[in-house]
């Protein structure tokens, strides 16, 4: 009872902060020159897109200082007064989460523990997150907490082991260790480990709760958010999986210091896919700040972080299960997902695929007539400065696309519908209603026959 | 539209039948004077399990008389006017779908095919099954539609089977088929087929529709009404799954004509499960008509499954995710999923490990004097009478249950609860607390050290 006591408490203080506090939270560094003026409560994101529900964003912080009785109630606030997390809630009714970002969260050991269901933790993470973070995380899920037992599982880094092996080695190390159903599995990575954590999460003993902790600025932005889970074929990406939950996504952007430059670039392709798809306002953001951002300018990251979460968390509140309107955040993926796989998983991160993508999409756009030809300008220029690519690899053929397009999620009753971009930027639409001769076009436009 | 109201029309024609008609649907051979007075739409069994809900259960069957205006709207009504199902509702909520019960369904088209969604459809069957049935399931599918397109995967028949690899086969012919998200998967076979289909169908672009032909007794009373689906790892059974609903569940009590009767017997294990833990007057029933059953008499068999559906529905409805109540379903099954587990997958049918394990948790409830010795003696002599097993293998050890219990669904922070008998016949509890001595008392008196 007590502990129930506490976490209301808390979750009160965080959600009722004042703006005023919400500066004092700013990075050493502050940026804010290049930031517009905080009016996200009142989104201007097409408000024909959102018209049909009311989502619940919070974007609000706390610092230490919010409520005295909270930090007396609380064992874990330490004498040194961490900064509090920016909170971005997934609006899903009973199934709504916090996404908590801010630096040195790892070191807040109730932000966690508040979420973990049971006695017994399952990390799930890889070779090169393992050595940097996991004892990190054992420790903040332990601190104050005895009565809990952390197990862990290490797999293979990559996205040619997101496949069904490499998952039933999860299966095999939670059966081994007995856990049961009121246990939680912990998700310490980037979007591979994410995406088998979930659907792992979601398939054991036919689902268990779990917990996101992306340490990847594609993790982060987009794959920890949301409930997307699962594991590629090898004709396909993503083909096998659930739409399954978290209970919270833990973003520490202290573990972006140790991120490979390839990784942080591969992460801002989806940035600027909320930019392109529904916020025009962030994407000139993001043209003006692209070169903060690569130099890992810790109050820029932590922006674009949050309002791409935001974008996500309003996007998924509205259309959890993909009707049609959460179609739209895979701008550019139909595209990338044939690269992926044409190329083979793994040779290209998913974020360089997306870029390519992204590039194929605007052009198909542009042949339709839909867009004016600034735009296709200024998603090269932007990808450019992001040091992505503009083009699919010339091993990938108008044929293997083909193939790979046709198994695609997006097909339905054999018709391929995709997210192209149509009228002022910031606007998109999700349809199978295009002449096909643009999509030839374009494919031959960018590969060989 | 015109398709939709058609279904719309039967469907209402299905539930407004009367008694009348009701009598004109029995079988050639009436055992009538065995049954009980239809009176389930008050239903007798413990009204305290079902206090905190009202589920809706429709016992309603029609004959082709019912309506002539739907006779001439559809299409693939045959002049031989085919006797109509039972129909047996799922109440819940959006995701509710009829069970229908009765001889010759599989020559109905018009069931199967309102419940098809898209244009292709697989049908996951088994090479015992495909033999005998797929033919006309393809031909239900496609009589009158030829803009469905059917494929089928068949696998190797067997509980040693219900494993990964074997799962894999399914996806493969999905993508390979180019199913896309708008397709149906149709489970055509026993519990086997069912659980892997319907895990398939979940997992699959993170879900698509499916159907479910139960072609055993133990599928038609038992493992296809209720969305419970998943594969077996080496270690448990049933470890990796989800709750995932079907479309409809159709029960050609035909098919049961080609059952072995090792199979038919092994289904009777979950009839007299349902009189125990909560219909004493249907285990009276089966006291007074076992030896019909196993002589397969139409009508016994056509009540035995009715009534184990109407049970399993109205539990189901109670308490679909199985935070209480649906687990006291799994009478006899920790017991039961020991010895499978135990002995090896494939070599005791699901059944007749699940008698054993009945009679387990029997003479463990005695133990704990919370039933009569009555009881006891009424159980060993029913199962006897079904043929079916009332003591495990000599080969699974005191040590062997154990090692797999631990790792059973039902065990929470390390303690396992299991379904015990308590009261006068009917009655059941779902516990953690018993004395463990009695559970010890048990183990050994069954089994070897």
């Amino acid at each position: 009872m007590a502990s129930s006591t506490l976490s209301l408490s808390l979750s009160l203080s965080l959600s009722l902060s004042s703006n005023k506090q919400q500066q004092q939270q700013q990075p050493p560094t502050p940026l804010s020159s290049f930031l517009p003026k905080p009016k996200f409560l009142h989104p201007p994101f097409n408000p024909k897109l959102i018209s049909f529900s009311t989502p619940k964003i919070i974007c609000a912080s706390s610092s230490s200082s919010s409520s005295s009785s909270s930090q007396v109630m609380d064992p874990f606030v330490s004498p040194t007064q961490p900064l509090a997390p920016t909170v971005v809630d997934v609006d899903l009714g009973d199934r709504s989460y916090p996404i908590y970002i801010g630096s040195g969260l790892l070191n807040q050991p109730h932000l966690l523990q508040r979420h973990v269901h049971g006695k017994k933790v399952l990390v799930v993470t890889n070779n090169t997150v393992a050595p940097l973070y996991l004892d990190k995380v054992v420790h903040s899920l332990t601190t104050g907490n005895q009565s809990v037992s952390v197990e862990s599982v290490i797999l293979p880094d990559g996205e040619q082991y997101k496949d069904m092996d490499t998952l039933m080695k999860v299966f095999d190390k939670a059966i081994e260790s007995r856990l049961d159903r009121r246990c939680t599995f912990v998700a310490l990575g980037g979007g591979v480990i994410g995406d088998m954590c979930g659907f792992a999460a979601a398939a054991f003993l036919r689902g268990v709760n779990f917990i996101q902790i992306p340490t990847t600025v594609m993790a982060q932005v987009d794959s920890s958010v949301g409930g997307k889970t699962g594991i590629n074929h090898r004709l396909g990406k993503n083909l096998i999986g659930a739409f399954y939950q978290p209970q919270c996504v833990l973003v520490d952007t202290d573990t972006l210091n140790t991120l490979p430059d390839r990784e942080l670039a591969s992460g801002f392709a989806e940035v600027i896919k909320y930019g392109l798809i529904r916020d025009a306002e962030f994407f000139e953001w993001q043209e003006k700040n692209m070169q903060a951002l690569m130099a890992r300018d810790p109050s820029a990251l932590a922006y674009a972080i949050k309002r791409s979460c935001e974008n996500k968390a309003e996007v998924v509140s509205l259309d959890e299960k993909e009707s049609g309107l959460r179609a739209t955040l895979n701008l550019g993926h139909t595209f990338g997902h044939a690269i992926e796989t044409g190329v083979g998983y793994g040779q290209w991160l998913h974020g360089e695929a997306v870029a390519a993508g992204t590039v194929m999409a605007v052009d198909m756009s542009y042949r339709l007539g839909w867009i004016d030809d600034s735009i296709v300008k200024r998603v090269r220029d932007i990808l450019k400065q992001a040091k992505l690519p503009t083009s699919p690899p010339e091993t990938v053929t108008v044929n293997m696309f083909r193939s790979v397009m046709a198994v695609d999620k997006k097909v339905a009753d054999g018709l391929l519908r995709l997210i192209l971009l149509k009228g002022p930027l910031g606007n998109c639409v999700f349809t199978g209603d295009y002449d096909r001769k643009a999509l030839d076009d374009t494919l031959h436009a960018f590969c060989k026959s």
